[in-house]
């Protein structure tokens, strides 16, 4: 606890050069072998404002190769400013494999500041908590070595700091109106950190160091690292099993059981989709300037019809809006990055809509039957989707996910089309023929998917495309209706 | 010329909607015949506000596979806000071979705007319109199919449309004061639109399509668009040779000729590496101040001693305000673009400082000597790559390039020194010794890199290294001493 922190004493300071020294030997020695054994580490380096942490972090690094690490700054935007989701940027700067992130304070100060400034609610703040708790624990549990230190120095330390900083003229500029605010809210700052450490400190604990000592922290903090990579060298690549908590479900029907029989008449078809495409352009006027993000997933079968499906909703809305993601395999950066980390960097800003094709399901349907990951990630991978998900409505977005569902003759007719006609033969190709060998495979691994991953929050929508128009109504009217009402409950929810 | 435009009359609506079907479908199917020729297309979509840009780019891509193609609506920041250079956004926006990216108005609008209201001078304009040339060139020279529209709508019209947008309330957020201020200021726009596409149409042509008529310039467009690919089909990619335009050179020594004796006694280089540090670190301060970018090269022979240099130089740095980027062989989705791609997109914002460990002179050094390129691409790369620095300077960067030089003998020392001490064994690999073997090739290469790349603007230092504290004390004078001329003539460069 930092109320209780004891400045620590004043050692002799070539012992501690010495020290440093050493350390700092060790850790460049320790980078080949992390680069080797492909585990990706970060160092997260949260404190007080003049306590040190670019001076600190300047040290760690000093003797590293630059290929070996980066260092992140990122910024504590004010709420209203924030066009992403609360852990977007320190999610999107998570290193590949072998590498270190250093960040120069992340979603430790972000939270808090953010709580104390009455910015986020007690209830967001909590949930927050929770997202980083999550966060934290998917990183681990997917082989990431985190290591949390909070550089800390007293009230009075503090002061003296700022007003050395503000008094010269050279570095004046660099104590702004936060610093000030935080030093006055001194008491509260303590409280907030100790009680936000206090309940971050499962998946990875936080180390406190003295910031009053600058080479008395840099030391501690070198041997933190060094102790913390020879554990993780020691140890291994950790690989996370399944967690256990229960989501609220929506009861979904198996594959089997649905029926496709329904279709539209051509002339209903018409009509319909002109009004509910221009139905939906009004909405996405709205949501724009309510900005309110979107997120539509689209998985299904092979020649199921995502793709018409999806260009009669884009159809609708205006190109500067609207982004799709087609989703292939990962590329090499991709794949050796969290697997969630290429949808994080593909989310929405507010007030845009994205459209996946194809998702982050595809970790327990095509990774799953293709052995690409190990059944513990894919199993993990329900309960990681959901937490996702999760953030993603608490964020206040739009997130619906549609299962294009056909049957296997009608597969094989449209396969055999799109064969015989000449224009439509790169539609298909080998891989189709093979996964459709796995039908029953994919069938178990959808089923469980809907049965795992149907949460209140973000539930599974099965589109019988059968008929393709049939279809796209359906998923059009159901984009319509949950873009409506999310429009008319904005100012509802603001106000909760 | 827009002023001489003809309104086009108007066509039977029936007939042109059946041209537009028969036209997506062709373009639907040249998707996949693009694909196959791996040739990447920018559709560069300009005009009026309210000319219906947006409209446009919908219908189309309302057939299209979003595998194919991106839409991208890049901002027009105003010039104070602008933290790359003005190419910057478009440059990361290029697609990848294969794709076609949308842009919903780009450097054009971007250039004549910033020049009307007066934020750049004629002079910054007339650089810009020689960039943009500069620009496209280097995409179509790499095989990028450019196609550039223009959306013309005649003041009445336009008045109309903003009347329309502004008085109905759906839509009335829509029209901005920029929209106002350009009807107001029609004909000066007309005016320059004009004089701009006469200073562009060199590489890729303009076409002016009639806005007052969507389904007239949806067709016009699609039936550009397909032209354009049917003729990259049949012409196949197209290669660039080398460009002939002259940049004033500095005279450069051949790297044979370079005395590698100086050295630096040991206690004469602690004592000025940190008055030098301490130089750097205060202006350092400066420059993010004053928001000056600053770009600093390392090339040289393995061993040479880069590391170490630059780390140096780090350590004088904040870390929350500089980068290192090592530079590795391009991953595929960096291959598969405009080789400056990887560079435009690590550029550092203005006020940071960005360090290339290797830079994009691998171009001429190890893909030519590897035939990782063309000759053609590596002897157009010289002249490229004085075009990619001209922009850096122009933007106001500081860029410096360092060429760490030491001798045969040294770096078989150092090769034997790091084979044989256990810590430094991961820096040597059984590339170095290849490369090594082919020493005079690569010196070949060099002295014709220095040679014709040693432009006024940015000149190459050729840093001894054979006594590496030698090489660090004359990096960072070198450093110190452009940062400190940058930082005393900023207030007299921003008032030419």
């Amino acid at each position: 606890m930092l109320k209780d922190f004891e400045t620590k004493k004043r050692e002799d300071k070539s012992s501690l050069n010495a020290e440093i020294k050493e350390l700092q030997d060790k850790l460049l020695s320790q980078q080949q072998l992390l680069m080797q054994a492909k585990l990706p580490m970060i160092v997260l380096i949260e404190g007080w404002s003049a306590s040190g942490k670019g001076t600190l972090i300047k040290e760690l690094i000093s003797e590293l190769d630059p290929r070996f690490y980066h260092v992140e700054s990122p910024k504590v935007l004010p709420e209203a400013e924030e066009r992403y989701p609360f852990l977007y940027q320190y999610a999107c700067s998570i290193p590949v494999n072998g590498k270190v992130t250093f960040l120069d304070s992340g979603w430790m100060e972000n939270a808090v500041r953010k709580y104390l400034r009455h910015e986020i609610t007690k209830d967001d703040y909590r949930k927050r908590i929770r997202q980083i708790n999550e966060f934290e624990r998917q990183l681990r549990d997917s082989g990431y070595v985190i290591l949390k230190l909070f550089l800390h120095i007293d009230k009075q330390v503090q002061f003296e700091r700022i007003r050395d900083l503000a008094e010269a003229p050279a570095t004046e500029w660099r104590v702004d109106r936060e610093d000030l605010w935080q030093h006055r809210e001194y008491k509260r700052f303590m409280e907030a950190y100790d009680e936000f450490m206090d309940k971050t400190g499962n998946i990875a604990g936080w180390h406190i160091l003295d910031g009053s000592r600058h080479k008395t922290a840099t030391r501690d903090a070198l041997r933190l690292i060094v102790q913390r990579i020879e554990r993780a060298l020691t140890e291994g690549r950790y690989e996370g099993v399944t967690s256990e908590e229960d989501f609220p479900l929506r009861e979904m029907p198996k594959l089997k059981d649905v029926d496709l029989s329904a279709t539209i008449k051509s002339d209903e078809y018409k009509k319909e989709l002109k009004a509910l495409q221009a139905k939906i352009s009004d909405l996405h006027n709205i949501l724009y300037r309510k900005k309110i993000p979107v997120i539509l997933c689209y998985e299904g079968w092979d020649a199921a019809g995502k793709g018409g499906n999806i260009r009669r909703l884009t159809y609708a809305l205006d190109p500067r809006g609207f982004d799709v993601h087609p989703i292939a395999s990962p590329l090499p950066h991709e794949l050796s990055r969290q697997y969630l980390w290429r949808f994080w960097t593909r989310l929405p800003k507010t007030g845009h809509i994205c459209i996946f094709d194809r998702t982050w399901y595809g970790r327990v349907m095509v990774e799953r039957i293709e052995g690409f990951c190990t059944e513990n990630e894919w199993r993990r991978a329900y309960h990681e989707i959901n937490e996702f998900e999760r953030m993603l409505t608490d964020w206040g977005a739009v997130l619906l996910k549609f299962w294009i569902h056909i049957d296997q003759d009608t597969q094989l007719q449209r396969f055999n089309d799109r064969q015989n006609t000449p224009e439509k033969q790169w539609k298909i190709t080998d891989e189709d023929w093979r996964n459709r060998e796995k039908w029953d495979e994919y069938e178990t691994a959808v089923d469980e998917m809907l049965e795992k991953t149907s949460t209140k929050n973000a539930p599974w929508h099965i589109i019988e495309s059968n008929d393709k128009c049939y279809a796209r109504i359906k998923t059009l009217r159901i984009i319509a209706k949950a873009l409506e009402k999310a429009c008319d409950n904005h100012f509802k929810r603001l106000m909760e």
